[in-house]
């Protein structure tokens, strides 16, 4: 080959490379940014109101135990609405400005936690909609990141999707034999929430089996049946 | 004396104690939820940075090496304007929104510091003029964070001065003979940045000397004395 041949087929192999790269973005690593930027967001807003609760409890201390929610607690702030027979000091207006504007930061994120999950929702929608659908937003999110990809979840057994985000008491369990995990992340699932305790170990397993299931008619492009399988549950378990 | 008697008393007790808790919060305090603030705004900024990185590098990954500064990134993750032979995917409209909702949210945190900041100096101003002067905004406030009061930074040595926010390094050496840090949170401050390497102990000594005698002069409201403190170190180290 001369040398102006190679150089044309050095181009051509690079454009073709970058264009194998161009769509080699899936919509599991969307969804694995977003899930963890929520995850982040949950985060940072659990620092900050904790910040936001020690400050403004120099002007209004009682109000700390009295509201548990961050997001009330923030909203509260912004009115400013002091019992009269606080035991809180008088701050000056530019002090009072400087707490509310931390309060408007924390809403301002969990405005943005919202619209996150509304993203996730609508790319989950198209790309796994039996996961969504039986195991929500968050949860279904958490556990292709945990997976790796929806393909490899597709691939996993559901005794190990069980305990997706339970390593740490599985590998405990293993070395030292404490008790085994009966879940991970499907912890704050609403059926293993509502199923009775002793229950809880049964109810993860089933949940964990459907889910499995559910994520291999998404990686094949499968029927809709995440509805049917949480009534199966649900009537197993009589919730 | 009477029921009644004793009730009047009692209340006007509650009411005095409440009165002298009204009264008891000092700039202090103000000062050091503020600088708190700061400093998880800055360590909140660096996580969704980081964050922000990965997911746009999904997009336009040669951005990443290019722009180090957060502030920079986000800005330009905003305008959208990805290099047309970059390796990067081509993501849908929905998929890019989501990511500029974070770069947004980071900037407004960016913002939100530099506010936070502004009402720092207005305090500082008023309650302790020179060592806003001579350490500066930040390295002030953490000074007065880490003495846990300005009267009691006022009555700490020169010489703990000189090493707080070194109390790790500090103690290492006590332990185990490891070298004694010449600085803590002062190694931030220009004097020391501009110095020669060989000076820097000698720099963090002269400046922790004035530092301490500023927190004097703040803390028993003297004179303004900072720039003639600056002007001394400055000419001693020949910067």
């Amino acid at each position: 080959m001369k040398n102006s041949e190679l150089q044309k087929l050095r181009t051509q192999i690079i454009e073709q490379t970058k264009e194998a790269l161009r769509n080699s973005t899936s919509p599991d690593h969307l969804i694995i940014q977003s899930i963890n930027t929520v995850m982040e967001l949950d985060k940072v807003t659990n620092t900050l109101s904790t910040r936001l609760r020690e400050w403004y409890s120099l002007y209004y201390p009682e109000l700390e135990r009295k509201i548990e929610d961050h997001k009330k607690f923030a909203e509260l702030v912004l009115k400013e609405e002091r019992a009269e027979d606080s035991f809180g000091s008088i701050l000056a207006k530019e002090d009072l400005d400087a707490i509310k504007q931390l309060a408007d930061n924390i809403l301002q994120l969990i405005q943005a936690r919202y619209e996150q999950e509304q993203y996730l929702k609508v790319v989950m929608k198209k790309h796994c909609p039996n996961i969504l659908s039986l195991a929500g937003v968050t949860i279904g999110a958490k556990l292709i990141d945990l997976g790796r990809s929806l393909k490899r979840l597709a691939l996993l057994p559901a005794s190990t999707i069980q305990l997706l985000g339970a390593e740490k008491a599985l590998f405990r369990h293993l070395k030292t034999g404490a008790r085994s995990p009966k879940y991970g992340i499907l912890f704050e699932h609403q059926i293993i929430q509502k199923a009775q305790r002793k229950n809880r170990g049964k109810a993860a397993r089933m949940l964990a089996d459907k889910l499995s299931l559910c994520a291999r008619l998404d990686f094949f492009k499968g029927e809709f049946k995440a509805d049917q399988y949480e009534k199966e549950i649900e009537e197993k378990l009589e919730l």
